[in-house]
């Protein structure tokens, strides 16, 4: 069966399961979203594209912005990151403090928010500045220039930021902060209200299955090497508290946001893109992971 | 064995503990204080005062002014804060956000940082006004016109009061905290540097030694069961982690401040304040917990 | 208003609050108790007897045992059982096996089951000499030489005692028990179901409001210093998680059992002990509470 | 470069590590190990053997057992267990009993401590019966039939298994062990005491190198969903709390034990097993997890 075969397919199979869950609703920007929607988008790297639902509507990434800024930070400063953030599946909740706590301001990996948080101040060279890099990569990525925040969900996400504003002033408290946490949180909850689709979030991810070159431009965003360890990190950390779950069920490395989005990557072949907004109790789309799981059972892909 | 003689045998006993311990160095400007310095006073409901050491050097009294700004809330709201504070004593660190992410924002008690941000903000008013009546009530209490702010701490506090910010933060993220979070802790940061000397910190708690009653100016502070409260807060919850230990070897109702202050109160009888800035591992004074060990010894006193 | 008239009034007040809450049901032989009986007593270090309910009917006294042996560990190593338990609220459930598992096996304090375990085994001297010798001593202080062991109920607490297993291993794990877990947890099963009545438990409190001494005998059961000591250990560590709110109510020193007897002390003037088997969500009497906080009240004669 | 060259490579270039790290000194049965050695062995699914070392000694693979005992509770009740036992990486140590307290007694997935307890009286039959059979099941995979436990290694896991005993209790208080603790502690310190040597290991998990099917034998142990699964859960939960750094520096699935022992599967191709016995902070071998990265790293064959 091809993957447009096998994602129509899942298509169908799936649209029992659109809308179950709930969508995000810590801001009100998000909470207001049409939850009967899914898309779903394959690429590989041989430059083929197969799309199934509304692949080209807009929508909120969040964390999943989360491997943008982390490739950033390794084309930075690489290894040296890990003096400042661990690599280790959290075993708590993606926006808890506790853990950081306990460890001295180091947070456990850099796809939970803490994390996050330390890896935009690593590349933080002013509010405008940073924002255009991040902007820009993303835009070269997708290959589309006119990806931008969506200005009401950052606004939105600064107003109800107070969780996140005690993580990062209570990393600084740990001195693990070069730069003011007002500062790094507008960079953090710019890259979480990234509005982009499903087709160009695949394309986007597909420098993550092809050795870290982009396929469209040849260009080495990530050396071989790095790219398999941050498949890793995907793999073992991206998924919220459900990377076990996730692991068990789809068996890709992968990245997903509460706006519904998932990013998923075969190796050597191809990334996977899903998008419905309402969320299963992890916070990972519901319908999303169905059809992912769906998808490596029909492809026979998962890495394992 | 009369006060003043208790003190003076006291004083002289402590003299090879003062300087053990260590300074508070969280801010500079608590860095570098003599660390040899001691003093201590007794204050009666019927008038008597014993004093002892430097009892006329101002020191900042820190958390000693949680039981201020507590006993305006009382007066304010009665019991209606317990719906946003516990009673509870924390058995973690006094600075600690753990305990608040697993109970929904709701401090273990008002003695510990996130319980006093949480009262700060009970009787918050706006910023000047509610600086003002902190200090007119603290002035009134002990009768010294000229206590006030020491700005020099208060800008130290504000500077390196990350950890604060995080966990202010972190409460009104649960929805506990009704002003902003900056102007509480303006409150907060100014409370904990009144500076004070250590007779006039007695006098000030004498009405909790007195039924609630101000025995200078007969005004009623707190009403008579109120006060018993009070003292029982201080008892269970007034010492950080170590109001076991405290209770056990002091056996009074009492609360400290890392500025090297300690003050208890013997119901129905006296109020006895202790300063000497080094502080042992607990954040309590030395010195000041050894001399109130051997008060209640010598006056045989304790509650218990 | 003399002790009859108080606790007569009381009697009449708590009423309608007898049967409120749930009698404890972890162990089938408590779970059929009848919950709606009642009783309180007074005794003083005068000599005089106070009763009004069923104060001759036995019942399970549960963690009130902790006192005893905790007095006859004093006696027998005093300040030495500190290096193996600690002296401060403990934070969390009276079970819990978190705080043993951070803190290298050291109980918070006596009177969590991890610390009356370790005081068990400091006290062991083989099973059958232990058992009698903590009967004899409640024989003593009581003066009824009838109360024993209910062997049902300690089979009972055997039987359904898992997690007071898992915490004997994991403090034997941390080297802080000496003797076989088995062998220490026949001891705490049994003590724990010690049968006597309402006005036998005040009796056999009498010596903490006696600076030690047993009134009856002239015996001194701890020197007065250690007295307080205990007292004070009762005031921050003996109603479980509700230690604050029990300070906060009542104000006195004391000690409570999921039985449903809960007994405290007026330094220098009486022990009161009450009993009724529902409890509230601490795991304390809630009539019983309701009774004790009316009598600080009505007497006047909280310590603080 | 073929495998044979590869690990006489990795070979020569771990010596300077073989001895760095401690050996497992928690039993005294496994302290006086002498910890220079080291031993490699490759086999394919298409029935290739490369070895270098000492290859033949034997050693205790203890927690690689799990997935012995895992892949035969997968057999008897498939997904049913996971009712009993999560699937997450717990983010705590491999022994905390903190996680068993605040989630009912479910452990947080098979591979730590408490989840292979359960899994045990999941398969537990009897003590005999049950440890026949996981020794067949062993024996089987690897072709040798002398493989057996070392009771020795069993005796002093049991003597000292005090920890392990708690965990099983508070399982067992929270209802989710069927048999008794002590029953499902020896079929589990039993299997930790399975002793074998590098090469029979690499043999015996060929199977999920192979979906499901074990290669000599023809033999279908799991099926192909359920060997895809396995390998995903040693991916995410296998390596104790080191999983993620051993994802980002080997990048295969695997499992570890504190005999020295790491297994490790490269799916559709091969099973690589290491032993030295000084093991790194993580519990896991020093030189083992070295050698398996320079292993993935020449090969170029982790699954990211």
């Amino acid at each position: 069966m091809d993957y447009q075969s096998i994602i129509n397919k899942i298509y169908n199979e799936v649209q029992p399961e659109v809308g179950k869950g709930r969508v995000a609703d810590y801001i009100p920007a998000l909470r207001n979203i049409d939850d009967h929607q899914f898309a779903m988008a394959v690429v590989t790297v041989a430059g083929k594209e197969f799309t199934v639902g509304k692949t080209d509507e807009n929508f909120s990434i969040q964390s999943i912005s989360k491997v943008f800024t982390l490739t950033l930070a390794m084309k930075d400063i690489g290894n040296k990151l890990w003096e400042r953030v661990g690599r280790e599946p959290s075993g708590t909740s993606f926006n808890s403090l506790v853990q950081l706590e306990y460890e001295n301001g180091i947070p456990r990996n850099p796809f939970i928010n803490a994390g996050a948080i330390v890896v935009s101040d690593a590349i933080f060279e002013g509010r405008g500045k940073t924002k255009n890099r991040i902007l820009k990569f993303v835009r070269e990525l997708s290959g589309n220039n006119t990806i931008t925040f969506d200005e009401e969900i950052a606004e939105s996400e600064r107003i109800y930021g107070n969780r996140n504003r005690a993580m990062a002033n209570l990393i600084k408290s740990f001195d693990n902060l070069t730069n003011q946490a007002d500062d790094v949180l507008d960079i953090y909850f710019h890259q979480c209200a990234i509005a982009m689709n499903t087709l160009d979030l695949a394309k986007s991810f597909l420098y993550l299955a092809n050795s870290g070159i982009d396929p469209k431009s040849g260009q080495q965003i990530l050396d071989s090497r790095m790219c398999k360890k941050m498949n890793s990190l995907m793999l073992t950390c991206g998924l919220y508290d459900a990377v076990g779950d996730f692991a068990y069920r789809v068996g890709l490395p992968g990245k997903s946001g509460v706006g519904g989005g998932i990013v998923a990557v075969v190796p050597n072949e191809l990334a996977v893109a899903v998008w419905s907004p309402a969320l299963n109790k992890y916070g990972n789309s519901y319908a999303g992971t169905k059809a992912l799981e769906l998808f490596t059972t029909y492809a026979n892909n998962s890495i394992f």
